[in-house]
Order: C-alpha cells, then structure tokens, then sequence
C-alpha cells in the first residue's frame, strides 16, 4: 500500500531560474521589440511566430536514443514515444522552418522572429532559464550584400533606438582566419581533417585574447600555459613564427578598412580561403561606404573573435560603446548586445542541401538594461487617475466620471476595493503611482463640483514645502462637475 | 552490444497539434492584441507577464505523487524531482503571483496578460496544443462593480476593433442559479453536500439547452432521457414542478434588465442567495446604463449556462452577432469569443484566505477570425519595393536605393537571390506581393534613368487588357534617378 500523504499547501513560487515581468517591465520590452521590428520591417523582413514546442529530432542538438534528451534543453516524452523540447533559441526552428517550406518561401527569404526560448542550465545571479531573443536572418542569399545589410539593419536599429554615437557594429570573417591558419600551418586545405586539434586549441586561444592578454595567448599557441593555479594546458604547438601570423591577425586592424583588408591580405598569404574572406570583407566595406555607413558605425575589425568557431564566413557583433559602472564601480564600456554571421548549412541535415544562411540575434534583456542606463526608455505606463468613493451608493456616478475620463483619452479607474478607510484609497493611489486623485462627497455632490488633486505636485510640495514656485499653484482644485475632464487635463500637463 | 542505428535524415516538421505563423498571421494578431491592450491600459489594467513554465504544485491540477502527472498538461521532472509543467491557461499563473507577490501588489490588483497556453490534448482540425488567450482580472474587489467594469471593458475592446453593433456581452449569475435549484428542492442551504449529485446533473442538462431543447433538457431534469441511439442517461428525478422552474429561469429574460430581475426574483422565491444574485444583477445593470451600456450591448440573459458551473458569481459571455457561413454553406451566428466571471477562491489555495477576483478571457484565434470574416483586419503588411539587380558589380548603387527608399519610409528590399535569371526576380518580387519593382541595368545607369514598374496596376491591366481606364496611367515609367523616390511614392499611393 502507497504512504497516506498529508496535504499541504502548495508554495506559491516561480520555478526557479525563472521570474514574472510586471507592468512598465513588460510594456517597456514591447515598445523596444514594437521598434526593432518596425526596422526590420522597412528592410523587408516578415515576422516568423513559430510554437514554443519542437521535436528533438528537429532540434538536433540530441539523439533520441539516449534514454532523457535533456541536457540543455526542457525535454520530456510523448505519449507516442516522440521526444518533444521547448526551442533553445530562434535558429533551429528556422532550419526546420526553412526545410519544411522550403517550396513555398520566397528565395531568398528574409524573416525576423522575437519572442522566449528556454534552456535548461543552472539559474544564477541574473541568468535566467527563459529568456528573450530577437533574431533576423537571410536564409537562400549566398552574397555578402546580405551580410552588409543585416549589419546596416543593425546600426539602423541602434539609431531607431536612440543610441546614435554610442554603438559600433565589428565584422571579421572567418575565411580569412582559415587563410591565417593556412599561413601559420594548421590547415591544409588538401587534407580538411589535418590539424583539427591544433585549430581547435587555436581557435579557444584567440578567444582568450582578452583574459589572458597577447602573452598569455602566445604561450597556449606555442607549448602551453601554465596558471596562477599552476595548472598547465598544453598548447597547439605552433612555432613561434605561426603564433605571430595568428597574432597579428587579432591586431591587424587599421584606420580604414581598406588599409586593414591589406593587411589581411599580407597575413593570408597565398590561402585560396583566406583571400577569398579578404574579399568578403573589402565588398561589404564597399557596400556599407556606398551606404554611409562609415567606421563610426561599421567597422572591419579582426580582433572579433566571438562566433569565429561556429560561422562559416562574415561575423558581426555590436557592442555599446559608453561606459556604465561595474559593480564594483569601476567605469566599463557597456559591451555586446547583438552577434551573428554566416552559417552554411542551416538545412542541410534535413534536405542534404546546402543553403546559404546569415543573420543577427540581438539580446533582448541586455539591450533594454542599456536603454534604461542611458534613459532612453520610453516614460513608463502613468498611473491611472484614481476616482475615490466616498459614498458607495453613488458608484454609478464614479464610474460615470471614469468613463468620461477614459473617452478623453485619460487612463482612469475608480477604486474597487473596501471605500471605508479613506486612508487605504490614497495609499492605493500611491501604490499605483496615481498623477491625479477624484474626490466627490455626498456635500460636492450636493453642491454639483469634484476635488481634484495633484498627486504629482503634492509628493513635490512635501519634498520641499517651502519652495517659493509652488505657492501660486494648489495642489487641490474644487471645480465644477462639468469641468472635471478639462481640470484633470490640465493637471496632467502642468505633471508633464 | 547495443544495435547500430543507421543515421537518418531528421524530419522537417512542426510537431503534432503546433502550428507556425508567417509574415501578416503574425502582424494582424500583434496589432489586434495591441489595441485590446490600450483599452486595457485606458481602465487601469497593468500587464503581467509570467513565464511559460511553472511548478505542477503551483498549477495545481496534479498532485506530485503521481508518477507521470502530464494528462492535460506538457509536464516532466526535474533532475531534483520537482515536476514542471507549461501553464495551461493565465488564470493558475495568476493565482501564483497574487499569492506569491500578495504584499507587494495594489489591492485591487488589475491585471492584464496576453501570451500562448499549451494543452496536452488530441489535436484535431482547427484544434492546436499552443493557442494565444488574453485575459483581464481584478483580484480583490468584492464589489460587483469590479464585474461591470470588466463587461464595459469587454465592450469597449469590441468597438475599439470596428465590431460596434455586432456584438452583446450577456451577463448571469451563479447565484440566482442556486436560488432557483434552493426553489427546486435540489439545493439545501443547511446542508450544501445534500443534492450535489442532482445538482451535477442539472448543471450538465441545462448546459445541453442548446443541444437537446427544452424537451431533451427536462427529460434529464426528471426521470432520464433515451438518446437516438437508445441508449439512456438517467436524470436528476426532480417532479415536474421543479424542473418548471428551472426551465423558466433560462428562459427567463424580459425585455429589459429590471423586467429580467423581476422575473428572476419571482423564481428563486424565499431563497436568500437567489435574491442576493438577483441584487447583483440589478446592481450591474444600474452601473451599466448608467454609463450608457444599453442591452444592444451589455444584456442580462438567464439563459447563459456556460460556466455556471465553475463560476461562483456573476458570469459573462460576449457573442458575435453577424452572420457567417459554415462549413456546409448554411448561415449561422458567429458564435462566442470570450467568457469569463467571479472566481472567489483564486489564491485559498496557496495562502487559506479567499481573495475575491473577476476576469474575462478572450479567445485570440477566434476574434482574429471574426475580425477577418469582418473585413476588419488592418491592412496586411504591405510587401516590399524590389530593387532588381542587373548588373552584379553596382549592387552598392541598388543598396544607395533601397537605402533611400528606407529613409523615405518605403519598405523596400534589394533582390539578393542569382541575378542571372531575370524571370526569377519578378517571379521572386510577385511572391513577396511587391507593389513596386525598380529596374537599372549599365544602359539606364549611362544615361541616369530607372526604369519603375507598378506591378498592382500591372497585374489590374493583365485582368482586364481592354480596360480603358489603365490607359492614362502606363505601368512601367522611366524617370530620371533623382525621381526614384518621389515616382515610387506616387506609384504606391495610387495603388493604395
């Protein structure tokens, strides 16, 4: 026989690494996402919604023969057998997306997509296990004018966003590494499989560029490092000729693009690849001049490194540029908010075909935390004017007053809780961030006029109740009944 | 040894019952949930949005104990043993946070929330395992002021999105049902547990009304009923003076809301909770023609029996009036596209007090559907200006134009597919429904011409060739490149 449970109440709690976005968060994230879109839009780009639900099988990220599919990922069994998962991001339901209409999509198609995606990692201090990504990609157009224009899209959106002067938008390209790694000898493009270790520890050396400084770097290309821990990580072996070429590669930007595309040129040497990404990067530099959109913008840039191991030819990534404090308060540059670049073969493990694929994923919760450090977040959602009820049995008229307030366009509400306590009804007001209270006792009633209060202007007279500039405004105003809508207007601008 | 899978290629599908939105699906439900949203915000109701996962224990429907809780629900197990789930409806996820967040919420909490469900259910046609709701709450108004409100706003949605006069929100009452089952006998308020089971069976024979009519609903009332197929549902037994009564209670409406009350007083006799229905009701009509919500739109109507079961006040229903075809070409009423009522345990569960709370829920899909059948639905997403591309070295100068074009506010597009075929082009600008195509190849840009092509009036010209009309107006022009815009604006707007 089963235990007897006792009941107990459940806990009403988030799970965790999960939370609940209230109010101004919520409409806040909209109005940002409504804008981006509305560039997007204008380049073309059609909205994707596909559901939150996939199979493994088209996620791909897991084999449905291993017993629980869910590293990573939210994962559970069908009825049917069928392993279901929520989408870990925007990416792979466009490849299933891409495959499965793939006679009945324009080509190239251009598509956008915003909304959650889920990954089942362990929750910390601002990580959360659902969250928002905004993504726009190219799939079908195997022409960098593609990859400059999700770049120009980029900076369009900065712009549209306020954020002009304060972005920078980088691109590298990682043929023009391979041609690198050709030139410093762990690629032989005769033999694609040759060296694949090596490149490996080459690729997560150059990543570490900022952490561990060219030095630090130089010695993981070399024989090895060894850390303040004293822990040593073999190298790839490089002589220290190829450690040059790689570094110099990271640093080979220069005043134009132009100029940096030479340098690369010098670095790759006589790699097929390699000269083929200098000239990727040299026709999306064209491109983007033609478009204005100049190095303050757009920028060649080869010490990118980030998403150099996954893409397959131009990387991009957008970084803000003005300094916020860390949490020790120390000044820092805000940093990246968007990456993205060519991929290849987005469809290819469905169709055996390769289609060509490039775009951007912005990071929706970074981006608004730097619009909100540079105030450029739209004034949030104003309390509602709150009608107070001082008689219950007059509801009728209350609810009058808000109707006529909401048909003037004015967000209204009369206060629907106990009306007893006429101290709850302002504190209510408070907690709702109120501009304007309505006061209408059985004696204004009788006398046919409303108080009407600026809450506004009260909390700024109680702050400092001797400033002269308030004197020849009162924060309270009997009026007439008729002029309440008019009244209530007119404190709403005098607030503004 | 386990066995040796052959790789296979992974199936390109949406998983069973889940569905993907494309370009203007995506826009017309954006914009419709985004005016729903400003009449919303107009009363006071602040957004909430809660993630898509919560704990089963918070869900409440399944107890933890079972070893697969997942009917009804996606639900799986945690690696710590918690069992999580996709919410399956807004209203849990509101009990959770008004108990969760209980101290630091205004009370009233008005609250809005607008995002996907997910149901573990058999998918059939039109019949999805993601669907969009949007639903409006007050948590912690008794007052039955909150109830009209809610029906008001209810309202306002509908005109707010052009469907004025083709809509009536019915309004009923739980209460004035058990004052009719209290006057049938089946109701003991000394005992409530005594006649739950007859009582079940009204509630379910008078939810067959539609169905069945008044003969097939009062056979259940009394002895039973045979279906047409012979088989036989036994009854709730009461005589036939009880079940008179409770026929007469749905069709109880009169031509106006205190006619109706009247009425209804008349049915629940000496029963205490029938007449303090019946006040609620004649309350709600008061506060509602008062602000001058007649019964063309806001009616009380006995003879709404939809969630009278779960309800345990008021309960609304907001029906489309106009008339559609259905599927075999006869007309009928649209039909419902919200519902909702007092619920007054929303958090007991969570905390042991009962908080009172009113809401409606909209169904997305349905009012999308409406909205289209109405010719409704804002225009979809224009398709893009296509600049055609003839020449593949001056693709910067046809990016200059569509930059242009951008900058002008024409959602405009580069082709970025093969150039070579030109076919393939215009083929591709039909496919993305493209109003405009722009056409320079190196004899155009010698002598600083394009050529530009309406292709709305191209395709009105290919209908009908005699048309004498089309004659003024040529639909391809050449102008000079300094006119590109200002030709393209003029094209657009005598197409519009």
């Amino acid at each position: 026989m089963s235990k007897i449970k006792v009941p107990r109440r459940p806990r009403a709690e988030t799970p965790k690494g999960f939370r609940d976005y209230f109010g101004a968060e919520v409409t806040a994230r909209n109005a940002m996402l409504a804008r981006i879109a509305a560039v997007y839009h204008r380049y073309g780009f059609d909205p994707l919604e596909t559901s939150a639900v996939e199979t493994v099988e088209a996620l791909g990220k897991f084999l449905p023969d291993v017993d629980r599919p869910n590293e990573g990922v939210f994962a559970w069994q069908e009825d049917d057998q069928d392993w279901l998962a929520l989408r870990y991001d925007l990416t792979a339901p466009l490849a299933r997306v891409a495959a499965q209409y793939r006679n009945d999509l324009p080509s190239p198609y251009r598509r956008y997509a915003m909304g959650p995606v889920w990954r089942n990692e362990k929750p910390g201090p601002g990580r959360f296990r659902q969250f928002y990504q905004c993504d726009a990609d190219t799939v079908g157009a195997s022409t960098v004018a593609a990859d400059a224009e999700i770049c120009a899209m980029l900076a369009d959106v900065f712009e549209e966003l306020g954020l002009g002067g304060d972005y920078v938008v980088r691109i590298n390209n990682r043929k023009v590494l391979n041609g690198v790694m050709e030139a410093a000898g762990v690629l032989d493009p005769a033999d694609p499989s040759r060296f694949e270790h090596e490149r490996g520890i080459v690729l997560r050396a150059i990543d570490k560029l900022d952490r561990l400084g060219e030095d630090g770097v130089r010695a993981l290309l070399g024989e090895g490092r060894k850390d303040e821990s004293g822990d040593f990580t073999k190298g790839a072996g490089l002589p220290a000729s190829s450690a040059d070429v790689v570094l110099a590669f990271t640093a080979a930007r220069r005043d134009t693009g132009m100029e940096t595309c030479a340098r690369l040129r010098e670095l790759v040497g006589g790699s097929v690849i390699g000269a083929e990404g200098v000239a990727e990067l040299e026709e999306m530099e064209r491109l983007l001049l033609a478009q204005g959109y100049g190095p303050d913008r757009i920028v060649i840039d080869p010490s990118v490194v980030r998403g150099l191991g996954y893409y397959t030819g131009p990387v991009f990534e957008a970084e803000l540029t003005f300094e916020i404090l860390d949490e020790k308060g120390r000044k820092r540059q805000f940093g990246s908010v968007a990456g993205g670049g060519r991929y290849d073969d987005l469809v290819k493990r469905f169709t055996g075909q390769a289609v060509p694929a490039t775009g951007v994923s912005i990071g929706v919760d970074r981006l608004l935390a730097a619009l909100h450090a540079k105030g450029r977040v739209e004034a949030g959602a104003q309390g509602p004017v709150v009608v107070t009820v001082m008689d219950r049995a007059r509801m009728a008229e209350y609810q009058a007053m808000v109707g006529e307030l909401r048909r003037a366009g004015i967000r209204a509400e009369v206060y629907l809780g106990n009306p007893k306590n006429f101290g709850n009804q302002l504190k209510y007001a408070d907690k709702r961030g109120a501009p304007v209270a309505v006061i209408q006792g059985s004696d204004e009633a009788a006398r046919g006029v409303v108080q009407v209060k600026d809450l506004v202007l009260g909390a700024k007279i109680a702050e400092n109740a001797t400033l002269e500039e308030w004197k020849e405004r009162p924060a309270q105003v009997e009026v007439a009944r008729a002029d309440l809508i008019a009244t209530v207007q007119a404190m709403l601008q005098g607030d503004a």
